[in-house]
């Protein structure tokens, strides 16, 4: 997500800017020519100076908006509510903002009071001004052609800003998951890589019997996988649209067949396989989606940070921890310790997974808050839902690219930590039976040296027995 | 969840007890003859004293570790590990255990370290000596079975432990869901009930277009049912077990087909569609499920908390409120207000919902906090998110009985407000035009005089036509 | 927290059962006559079957109910509004239930709708009839002596429920930080006894300089220290009570000097240095204080858990880890795998530390869902702020007496890693030179060989250079 | 906080670009000569490309930064370690940048792994540089003056980056402080202007007692009073700062004045009151203080929640709902809803409450992850706690001034709602008696009318009586 430039602030106009003047219920307002925003999104650029970060930062969200209004205008030139000239110009400049124009004009703040009024209605002003410049009239001329009357025909924020919000969602869901793909993939190559290095496997962090370091890195492909499968089908969820209902579901003032062709036209549009609810007031007051969603991208972060601690774990050191791995270098470490080396990517990997877990705890309060009718709180829910998919999204990426792609397993050291393991005993229960196991173990740990060795001197097995019972592939269960 | 006494205190132990001895590891102890549970059991009650709360009061928890334990002693038995004799007693103490007996000798604390082995060490000292006595010897004669090497063989905790809380887990997710289908039925049915009462739907708590108190009802019943099939659909990913993963996965040490025929059996047993995980070593260490499924209990708790703050908002007053309906009266109020009633039974759903929510923290930092091979967390998982099924269960269950079915609806004065509101304006809209509609909306704001009232002084329309324009079944878009 | 017996559930008493009448604004009810509670304890027993843990298990709660008791009866008897027979024997009850009698008489949930009314109504009507007892009356006669007209005398459950609930919260507190103590103790006497072990110190899981295991278990005595501070700072903001306030805070209904003498004569029965809030409007409203509470707690449990993650990973091992200290065994590890001994003290603490932590979120909304003139949801608030500190104090002390006491250090493992490490370059810097010291390193590096060694083979220093520079009270910056 | 533009993406060099070469332990990388930043910072901006917000968005940690760079050059200076051309330099190049200058030169990413190494390095590289300018230098002629060697003598980015935060949270904290008493006095205002409008008072959303709405309204400036109380309290324990602690706490290395010479300067620098931890180990691995104050901000965003909650209710209708005040109109609600306004200022503060509560998870997270010797994700914590401040301050001060100061009352309805009021026969209880009273409510609840009507037809009162005891002085209890 890249941040552009705050938006022109309104109460400092320079002297010398051209202006018209806009009204609204309020009153008269001024506006800088050169803009193709009005007078309802000056108010809302004034009413919430949160974050200073406008909506065109949200791009997906700005190229929904620009959706939805094409489909309206299909919808109502369909229905003839809508004349050719006025429907043309609209979905012409829709057109425009989805192939990627104009999005420095959507200014309003990314958290904003009014369920998503402030940034429908900057839509709609942005919309109707370009078509009017195609048309070949001047800005602000809305007697030819109005943002609301027109731009927002048959429509409510209440059913364009949440269908918007789910073919945003959509989008960039579908860009996770590709990220987390290439991180499964970096994970999958590592574990064909080391396929055949034998290793200490522990629970509670305590040696516990022999793996493979490839069976590990397995474990993380696998646990990404299923959380893709996860992600896709909670993303589905947010497929159910509500075009149509107007203010709270009841489809009060839209005509019979608008709901219908409005979504058939968003389909065509999206390239999305949208569907309308069937309950429109339940689908209205509803975000029982975002948050499954935004369970589920959790869910995606506990993992990446429970993966991003293993990795942390197991290239601690490199003398005095359990330096199984080196993860690539990539910055210098401390100024103060020559040399130093930390694994800063699963570091950042970490915090992204802290801050979505987070925006979850965000989005319940948000939607928990959502009273009768509606839920005023969307704005709120989509900026953490975004910055969620976004940073996970980076943060996969980086994590593949910058780390795992990258690792080196100190073999040596492994094979001979599972030769000194007190653990192997587990392997040779079955032959030495748990009464001299345990004595075995007993001694290891007392005299500090390794069971093979002490099986060997207590000639309990010979060495090609014990080779055989201590193969890798027999520990870990590999089918060799 | 009853609540059982705590268990004995061991180191408080009468002077005149009878006793036995036992030892592990660390030493001797003495144990209560009457005792089920020995020495492991003895250790962790010391080491735990956290909650007060034995692990009895998890019925569902005790019960799958039985049904898990009857699993494979059947598959060890059928693989010729376990004689006739033990088996048969191992299995008949798991059945009672299962039909409800020896419970309170489950009486480790709730919340234990490590990773559940207290848990299943309880249950093989319980079954073992249960065991012993049908078969004619005395508690505490291993000599002749043995709670490890019987009851627990080809077992570790770290399949054991997951699988027996599945299976629990899937039991109480299904009471939750047919307390959540009872409430919904209740909805349901006033839905059907105020089918015809007409009232102002409100967005962002102010005034906006008429609907029903039926479909508002409708909305409750619709979105608690999309809510059962989500947690439906997350207590299909608990189905998969782990059992013949015995300590990391690798199934070291298990028998060949061990897996597969524990599996087979305890689905015969439980009655549930469960498979073996297709990659257990990262089955042994993933709680994504349990993650997955506190997130949807989330959803869930989020929901209901809506809808107990609309009950609240809508019954409010009886004066200076809303005042649309009444909830049925369950106990007094204020003993210095007289004749005050309270939404008590709302306004305990909605402490329910806190603490699920507040629950799925402390899950999410557990399942965060799992290294490498296992989650040696799972015990606190376990027992939040069984406090989150159950407590939401009790919640549904109280408020469809104690209070949904019971409330009145206020019909003339919800009818009063619409005829009153100026959100009807909206309504005459497409008749009277968007200039007119405004006109009539201001004065009727400035005067507190009503819309209809206004259109029938200027002529706009005759009664006859107004009557017709406000039809409940036209404003709130009922098929009728 | 100890946890009693569920209550007799009053929907199936046994036939023969001796009952008596009570009545209430909704009508008759059977009430055991053996029972102290009444018809209102009855109701919120019916209404509330959440938990299955009653009231009573709350303990301090209780007491702290019947001080604020006795506290009001003083007061109304020294304002002549209540005779001395019955100040006698209300006064003479609630000393009973402070001395530990009764408490199994409360028996309502502990989470309940109703602001804590169903709480102040179970200690009204058990202390009625303790009271009417002791007058030689039967329970149940409350035309002598009545709940709500005697015991309940000028108070309102929102004034008498928070001072009691902040009253048995101070108790708590003092009990949680006693605990903290002990454990801070116990981390300050390792820190003595491992004063000079000198050892590899590390940042991100990475080796740095030099120090000493008894600086690093200083530390913990030390955070620990600052937590307790944080700790009573916090449990000051609760010693502001609200008696008095009546039903908002406005005192209507109140005798004049009622809220001055309430005070005063439960800063003597409880020993604690309250006082009266100065604005009782926004007392009554506001639980900041408990919010502010469970915030601290939730430090206390970062700092607990950090420390115990610490303590898992210097004894991870023991040979594949990086095995600096052994914790003591306190039981068995996994019975498949001989002789593993598991971390699950530290285990324990860390799943305390994960609920603390999502009960704060569930006191954080239960706080933010308070409306207007009071918090309804302040029994969950109490709840899980009691849970949390209970917990917490458990596992202070278990953490302490079961672990921390019981560490060993494996000196000669420290001091060679040390010797070892690339890490020594950064203390040799400042003989050497920037230059000479990342030659070493490199070196070090590379070969997998030693500093110290490098540098005495290099001859840039003598051995007895090289062991003043190394000295372990150098390194560590410790005053010798 | 404002958002800068994007820094330059280093892969997307225009080919013309003039370049500089530098290199670092991985290798030679080409840096634009007009970047004041280096290689380190290049190497950062390409490991974390997570939010596309640069560290110059943090403009009081930039300033922090500078101070304590240029705090440590004064100290180097004073015991003779960097000689008077070079302190010269980077004291006056730090001095710019806390003018205001350069910020724009600091790129890295806001969320960064490396324990904030990063943000450190890219304040040296653009602090030499700027020095090397003065100097008369080429950028990148670190042969004259060294980023490493002079900028960060005698530092570690583990004692420089905690207390630059340090000095950036205070200055952060201020502001917020300051914009909590710009609400709290608009509160106070409205409270004052409110004084005698009786109301009536609420419990649990059901009419209790009468009060004012000026009482209710002084409720809001006394509790963010007390918060602004406690938040101050909570920044003193930020004061605290580790300067001279170097790597891990032992100031292994620097020199023996240097950590009180360096805190002295940066207190004269600062302006703060600033003091050298006791324990510099314990402070260099601890965020306690940012978990403590970022519970205290979780504090503050409940409280403005409430409050935000209190206005949309009592705001809520304008017909159908509470109706008591109307908030300022401040921009157009509803397109196809002629004449809605909406509560879109309180609104937009609940949202950012709800994101100061996720934010205080996030922190928590990160202070529970930290290990050992650091907390590696001290960044994390730092841009959650500044977004968490700053949209506070930003939240407060909208509230006031675009919502707060216009409010209106229905002074008429309230008065009107507080005569037809059940609730008023509390106020008449002592006069009536209990059994009278409870007659009147129930007559009153049932007839549909007056409570003082009903009082008047039955003779019970005189109409001046009536007056009297009804007297808003006298019910809300306000000294008059």
């Amino acid at each position: 997500m890249s941040i552009a430039t705050t938006p022109l602030d309104p109460l400092q106009l320079p002297e010398s800017l051209e202006l018209r003047s806009e009204h609204d219920l309020i009153g008269e307002r001024d506006i800088p020519v050169h803009a193709y925003w009005g007078v309802h999104t000056l108010r809302a650029v004034e009413n919430f100076p949160i974050t200073g970060q406008p909506l065109s930062t949200n791009t997906n969200l700005v190229i929904g908006l620009a959706m939805v209004k094409q489909a309206a205008a299909q919808a109502n030139h369909e229905l003839g509510l809508l004349d050719d000239t006025r429907a043309g110009a609209i979905i012409a400049a829709c057109q425009e903002i989805i192939a990627g124009e104009l999005h420095e004009e959507f200014v309003v703040d990314v958290i904003q009071g009014g369920a998503g009024t402030s940034s429908n209605m900057n839509a709609n002003e942005v919309i109707a001004n370009r078509a009017l410049e195609i048309l070949g009239h001047e800005k602000g001329e809305y007697q030819f052609l109005h943002p609301n009357d027109h731009v927002n025909l048959s429509q409510s924020t209440n059913d364009v800003y949440p269908t918007a919000v789910n073919v945003a969602t959509i989008f960039t869901a579908k860009t996770l998951v590709a990220a987390m793909e290439v991180l499964g993939e970096a994970f999958s190559e590592k574990a064909v890589e080391f396929r055949t290095v034998v290793k200490m496997g522990r629970t509670q962090l305590q040696d516990a019997v022999p793996m493979t370091l490839g069976q590990e890195f397995n474990t993380y492909a696998v646990t990404l996988g299923e959380d893709r499968a996860r992600l896709a089908e909670s993303a589905l969820l947010v497929h159910e649209i509500n075009l149509g209902a107007t203010a709270i579901g009841t489809g009060l003032n839209a005509p019979k067949r608008y709901s219908e062709l409005a979504c058939r036209h968003l389909v065509e549009i999206s390239g999305l396989p949208l569907t309308t609810s069937v309950d429109l007031i339940e689908a209205t007051q509803d975000v029982g989606a975002f948050v499954h969603l935004s369970g589920v991208l959790k869910r995606v972060a506990v993992k990446l940070s429970k993966i991003c601690n293993d990795l942390r774990l197991l290239s601690s050191g490199p003398r005095a921890g359990f330096g199984e791995i080196t993860l690539p270098a990539v910055q210098s470490g401390s100024s103060i310790m020559p040399g130093k080396i930390n694994p800063v990517i699963p570091e950042v990997v970490n915090q992204v997974a802290y801050e979505v877990i987070g925006n979850d705890v965000t989005i319940t309060m948000a939607a928990e808050g959502g009273q009768l009718q509606l839920n005023a709180f969307e704005p709120i829910i989509v900026h953490s839902l975004t910055k969620s998919m976004r940073h996970l999204e980076a943060a996969c990426l980086t994590l593949a690219n910058k780390c795992v792609r990258g690792i080196v397993a100190h073999e040596d050291k492994l094979r001979e930590q599972v030769e000194h393991s007190i653990g192997l005993v587990t392997a040779l229960n079955p032959v030495l039976g748990y009464a001299a196991s345990t004595r075995i173990a007993l001694e290891a740990l007392s005299s500090g040296r390794g069971v093979a060795e002490l099986v060997l001197e207590h000639k309990l097995l010979t060495a090609q027995e014990l080779d055989e019972l201590l193969r890798p592939e027999r520990l870990a269960n590999l089918s060799d």
